[in-house]
């Protein structure tokens, strides 16, 4: 039930209406039966509804009773005053919560404390309010003192009482309680607050009484029903305080949908040695072994555990010491875990021999441990296996196939960039990707450190360890190729500044920066962003059969194919061991990079006519061919996008004076003609420039060497026996136009190297989308295509008007804001870029009932963008290799979803 | 009845079934009455339906028949077979031509001649073929030379036929008879080939003979009936030959309409003194005067009037030479301009005194002519005031706001750029904004040559005669400056290399560079792009009553609003001269490059935290109030829409070493200070960086002191009784959660501030819709804007992925090769931008149906764009202040073209 903010009006008379001839306001929850459960989220909000739900799996949670959601909108319907008759009912449940706990309410002997706490329908962790203790008064906490036989527990209780009410309910200001407290401790000449005594304590309760007095409306109300009420008011009023709105408008979360109110008895772990408190989880949190593991403190309370003053004892001590509440606890979380099908994260509290269960909740869990689970939850019968597929959170399998830091481990955080490649590495600094390769060759381990990286980086990208760039995004070079390598990368991290010359790199921090050097060792966390002072210690990866076994079950299950963005024979190797079904990108240009080919591109770039170009293209031709070969080779039988040739051609040309005059002497020709060219290709904004089919049409002739290349490879495989099956993808197209003029060339040609040759091949010729207009035009470009693949790297580019390599500079301040919930280079944005790739779907197949459509994007390997294309009925997803089990598993998922 | 090329066999089936039973297949027209007429185009073709509708308002025409485009359908559905009973049809009309003309077809005495034609439903000028003096062979060629007592031009007419024939009939390789020509030529020493002699022309035609024996597959027929039947078969074939079907492709004309076939009596105005040729206007096309105006050559064909051997005579002469003939033509000309309700360009030839008019059509006219014509023909009561507002192309109204060439002086063009700003130019060279501003002091002219201009130009760009840049497209900085400031500019010359160093510009031609350099004079069209050699002599520009008259109808007629885009009071007043009814985009940013601000904007840069930041801001505020104040007075009582900061902040640092030097001195800031903040700045791809909102969110103080210094400055003018309307405008909007943060501050500055100063004014909050992903999601967006500002440009980029500072690279090939029919940045893109504009105005209006939508880009001025604005339902379209005068007529005749 989601209302908007508009219905919310008419929905307050509503059940005004019913109030009046008597709505349940109230619902109870104790002694093994509840009136509410688990499905009743809307009303008794989800901590109320999930209480109600244990409570009547016999589970001994502390009891209480919950205020519906709908006295939270009739409060406000009638401008924050309560329901008639709230009061009555309210009433009539402490008594029933008085009776269960033999405990009353104010009683000075034997006093009963409850929390007051929210409970909203849509979980908005911290954004609301709590109340502890209620109940203590200057009367009661000797009473507690007395029943606890411990005064400083007692007065501790009742400052913490004080301080929270005084800040929640009568809007003191939190910094007057804390600075008692710090002259408290000053004078006591202690850092803890448990380092207080009990004189100590019942100092500050009077100062925290006095401190209320001067500044709120009305002094600390010693009757516990006036709390209460106070209390109730409070958590009402919470719910439309600026922080809760701003979490909703940014969660787009119903302003509407109110809060619930929980009112529950409070219990305590230090009530002597029969009493305690502890955490535990079903199943090994780690390994996922099938064994019930935690820890244990006695005579303590939850904060006692999280001050980590005394060291907690494994469950199994609790054993010897409470043998029946251990099995009792035993029995409870096998029950637990085989009502909500989920590994339980579990705390519970033994109050002078009796047990309580204060949450359970899914337990959070490393990569291996949710594969082991899920697999043998499937296999014991717990789970059928689409739920036991939708159990591990795919993006999560990342860790499962790279190296990390030692959880462990304390690190020192130098600087935090981007998380461009997961994994972690250690190396020492190098600035240059030459330097790297020397330091390599003599066995040192190294970190290439780079302003930004470029295609001529790629040498000494391919034997560091890791690489760290102070420019560019996600979606970078240095990025996307660290992807590919399955190598770590720490990108955009704007914090450093690069001096390549001097051999430095500064870490700006305000007033106190922090100058490396090469040859100092730093350890990136490629899966977080963070760049790390020296040598952390790292743990391998493992991969073992439950993994295998899950994505076998997840391969039957999807529909979507995945593919796999590899350039060479040996990347394409590894997409299929990953099990790629194709390779969905091969990009053309990193071949021009090798040593020995790229004299020859310059020579092209720097030839004056058609004819001078045509014949360094002839001596490029044979080694493309031979790359093609490779590649279509090991993927036989399996789809290859090749896509013709996408970067402008300044990218081939040196930069730094040095680099133009070392080219210069070794092409033999005037440095003026290097410059000149240089300038002349020059341009303002690259990633808007002259590439992709721009080029194809104004140098013809680079594309037809590649056409040939591609259809010659697969002749020569076809008459050796391979099915080799290309598939010639033109990039950046924008106008259908664009696209027909390269298809004629393409089709003329292969029909005449066809004919030449005497051979038959399957291959297919399609374009990328990645431009706005391409998909706006969607409908005329079909109609002469084979495939669409959807470039959703540059269309989000295009789309939100972001540069990859310049978004380090707002990006993370609008994540921070809330203004963006995810980095749409991440996770497909589904609204705006979403919006265009179904539109081109949809006009695409009107037209062409049976284009295969595809993505080729860096978000082919982020679950929720797989998700995404399942939806919009795509054919495949195509990802870096290292992805390529996320998306499997993904796009099983996505199958479950859609159901 | 346009068919698309799927219907067309249907169609051509359906043409079979009606041929059998008898359709006419043939037109005659002839002796003031036609079997067809003007609204029979799709049958007969254009040009058959005009030669009928002439001959029906009993002008002469030389007489002729029309083979309908069913013909043509027929012709390609039985495989290039004529259907059976055209031949009896053509045989029929053939004698009935005879008969009329008087002349028989291969009459060795008096033979008729005729030419054939081809013409199509849609005019496809240049595109298929024409074939002239069929009917002349070995025997009519003597009686042709003796009727016309000129054996020469007998001769010559064969030799036309031969050559035609040959070409287009029997495929024979035109080279082949150039080389003849080029050989007789060469053999009587004459360049031209009216310097041939009849020995020379006999000489030919056996040359041409033998040339079509050798290479033809058949010779050349003798039969004048064979002639005819081969010339049908070749008219029809052109409809399918390569070049006709890529002009289709182009220009999306259907391969399904066929074209008509033309044969028509052929005219001689070379038969002795009695004959003669000419050409008339109805009115001066220059001056628009209403008076009969045109040349007339006595004995001569309209050939000889090209070669411009002989010099015409003015149409007077005609009247004291043939009183009769003149008579004749005088009361044509007013019937056929009644009749056609144009101006019209007429072709007439006398044969032995009798008047044949070969062609008539609207005359092409200057803007001058072109307003005068239509104010006075409403005036005359020949148009109703829609009819005339449509009658001018709004588009060459530019003409009349600038100075231009004279259209008769011989200039030498050195190279061609962008036609970025109109008007004309001459000026010496000079290479930076500072020469330029010294020289301009010292009394001197000059044209500022750059590689591409930034603001910092500005200064020089105010003093100079023109702007001409090596980089950057129609909508560059140069190029937008330029316009705003009514000065003339050529934009992204390519083939120029600049050399500030050396202070040269080398126009590069492979082989033959040309070098100039300072002090150089030069003129630029910045009508054309084209950059000239020397002074050219220029002509002042002409505004007078009749514009005035006409763009007072267009006022009364038009729906859409028209604005100007201005950055300063005078630019506004200029606008409000002009007709502007607001400010649709004011630049806040050029206020800062003032040499008086821009070492604030550089402190503010500098600055190390907000504090700093802030104190800076404040004193540059009262200098944006004061900016703000002087535009909203001038614009009293009409909206002034402010866009806040839009650019990157480096565009505010110095580039070059020097500059950083001088800056550094100036501001006592080590030199590595802003060095630093250059590298941390810089961008990869500016255009899609840190700018626009994304500045305002991350340095919420700038936009908050702009806010101020917009709310104060209009609370300072309703004070004092001005009704000032600002509209603030926020940029570069991707995410509603971008544009909801910045519109709050706004609301909440605003508030502060109107409650501080208790005044009331009227004020909007909007945004400008220039990314794709805001138009996706513009219904978002529209429920908390009061306008929406559709930022064309940076869509137009967005949504193509073209820089506009990069496009010289390949945009001016993509136009030569029809690869886009017009540049999308001077008319809107209306597949594929149109479809954002239109979803956005949809999905706005549907979420806020009073919502304000209109356009600020360069397109505001552009007639087409205006056009499709209006039928988008815009209110209002904003262009610089010279081009107000277009939008007003543009948006007036869109409301024509509506109904």
């Amino acid at each position: 039930m989601t209302i908007t903010v508009k219905g919310r009006k008419e929905r307050g008379r509503a059940l005004n209406r019913r109030g009046s001839v008597g709505t349940q306001y109230v619902y109870f929850f104790g002694e093994g039966k509840a009136e509410g459960n688990r499905g009743m989220k809307d009303l008794l909000g989800g901590k109320g509804a999930n209480l109600a739900e244990m409570t009547n799996l016999s589970v001994p949670v502390p009891p209480g009773f919950t205020i519906t959601t709908q006295v939270c909108a009739l409060y406000y319907e009638n401008k924050n005053r309560f329901p008639g008759g709230l009061d009555e009912e309210v009433q009539a449940h402490l008594a029933r919560l008085e009776q269960v706990m033999g405990k009353k309410f104010g009683d000075p002997r034997n006093p009963l404390l409850v929390s007051v706490r929210s409970g909203a329908p849509v979980s908005m962790p911290g954004m609301m309010d709590t109340i502890l203790n209620l109940g203590l008064n200057d009367v009661t906490v000797k009473g507690l003192a007395q029943r606890s036989r411990n005064e400083r527990f007692a007065y501790d209780a009742y400052r913490r009482l004080l301080q929270m009410f005084g800040d929640v309910v009568l809007k003191v200001e939190r910094a007057h309680f804390e600075e008692a407290l710090e002259g408290a401790r000053k004078k006591r000449g202690v850092t803890q607050d448990t380092g207080l005594v009990v004189e100590d304590l019942k100092e500050l309760v009077r100062t925290f009484k006095k401190i209320i007095a001067r500044h709120a409306a009305q002094p600390f109300p010693e009757d516990p029903r006036e709390q209460l009420r106070l209390a109730f008011h409070a958590v009402f009023g919470s719910w439309h305080n600026e922080r809760a709105i701003k979490y909703r408008n940014i969660h787009r979360i119903s302003h509407a949908l109110g809060t619930a109110v929980n009112t529950q008895a409070m219990v305590f772990g230090n009530m002597g040695s029969d009493s305690g408190t502890g955490v535990a989880f079903t199943r090994n949190p780690s390994t996922g072994e099938n064994r019930f593991y935690g820890e244990y403190l006695a005579n303590a309370q939850g904060e006692d555990v999280v001050a980590g003053i005394r060291t907690p004892q494994p469950i199994e001590s609790l054993k010897k010491e409470q043998p029946k509440a251990y099995a009792q606890l035993v029995s409870l979380y096998k029950k637990l875990e085989r009502h909500y099908k989920d590994m339980q994260d579990i705390e519970f509290t033994i109050e002078s021999g009796r047990l309580f269960i204060l949450q359970t909740r899914s337990g959070k869990r490393t990569a291996q441990s949710a594969v082991r689970i899920a697999v043998e939850m499937e296999e014991e019968g717990l789970l059928n296996r689409q739920a036991a597929l939708a159990r591990v959170d795919a993006g999560q399998l990342d860790q499962l196939l790279h190296r990390m830091i030692d959880p462990g481990a304390k690190v020192k955080v130098l600087a935090k960039g981007l998380p461009a490649s997961p994994g972690a590495a250690v190396g020492q600094i190098v600035f240059t990707a030459d330097r790297a390769e020397e330091l390599v060759e003599t066995g040192q381990k190294v970190i290439l450190v780079r302003q930004e990286t470029s295609p001529e980086d790629i040498g000494g990208m391919a034997v560091a360890e890791g690489i760290l760039t102070a420019r560019g995004g996600m979606t970078s070079h240095a990025a996307v190729v660290a992807r590919g390598m399955g190598k770590c990368c720490v990108a955009g991290c704007s914090d450093l500044v690069i001096d390549e010359k001097t051999g430095t790199m500064t870490v700006v921090v305000p007033g106190k920066d922090l100058q490396l050097k090469e040859g100092d060792p730093i350890t990136l966390n490629g899966s977080t962003g963070e760049v790390i002072d020296g040598q952390a210690p790292l743990i391998e990866p493992k991969l073992g059969s439950h993994i295998k076994k899950l994505l076998s079950w997840a391969d039957s299950a999807r529909r979507l194919r995945v593919r796999a963005n590899a350039d060479t024979p040996h990347d394409a190797k590894l997409a299929r061991e990953f099990g790629a079904e194709g390779i969905g990108l091969c990009r053309t240009e990193h071949m021009f990079f090798n040593e020995d080919r790229l004299p020859f591109m310059r020579q092209m770039i720097l030839s004056d006519e058609t004819g001078q170009r045509t014949r360094v293209l002839d001596k490029l031709m044979p080694m493309q061919r031979s790359d093609f070969k490779g590649i279509l080779e090991v993927m036989e039988g399996l789809p290859v996008t090749i896509r013709l040739l996408d970067p402008p051609l300044h990218e081939f040309l040196p930069r730094s004076e040095e680099e133009v005059h070392s080219v210069a002497r070794s092409m033999q020709v005037p440095r003026s003609k290097i410059e000149s060219m240089v300038k002349r290709l020059h341009e303002v904004n690259p990633m808007l420039g002259h590439r992709g089919c721009r080029l194809g049409i104004t140098y013809p002739e680079i594309y037809a060497m590649q056409v040939r290349a591609i259809i010659e490879a697969a002749c020569e495989l076809a008459r050796a026996g391979v099915d080799a099956r290309p598939e010639i993808m033109v990039p950046l197209v924008g106008h259908v136009n664009e696209y027909t003029r390269i298809r004629d060339m393409i089709s003329r040609l292969t029909q005449e190297i066809l004919e030449a040759k005497r051979v038959k091949i399957k291959f297919k010729v399609g374009t990328m989308i990645e431009v706005p207009r391409a998909a706006l035009t969607a409908g005329e470009i079909a109609a002469a295509a084979d495939f669409f693949s959807f470039g959703t790297n540059d269309l989000t580019q295009l789309v939100f008007g972001f540069s990859r390599d310049d978004i380090g500079q707002f990006l993370p301040f609008y994540l921070d804001a809330g203004i963006l919930a995810t980095d749409p280079f991440m996770s497909l944005d589904t609204i705006g870029v979403g919006q265009l790739v179904e539109l081109a779907v949809r006009e695409g197949r009107k037209r062409r009932p049976d284009l295969s459509v595809g993505i080729c994007g860096e978000h082919g390997g982020d679950p929720k963008s797989v998700e995404f294309c399942h939806r919009a009925g795509l054919d495949y997803v195509s990802c870096s290799p290292y992805r390529v089990p996320i998306a499997r598993l993904a796009a099983a998922q996505a199958v479950g979803k859609d159901r």
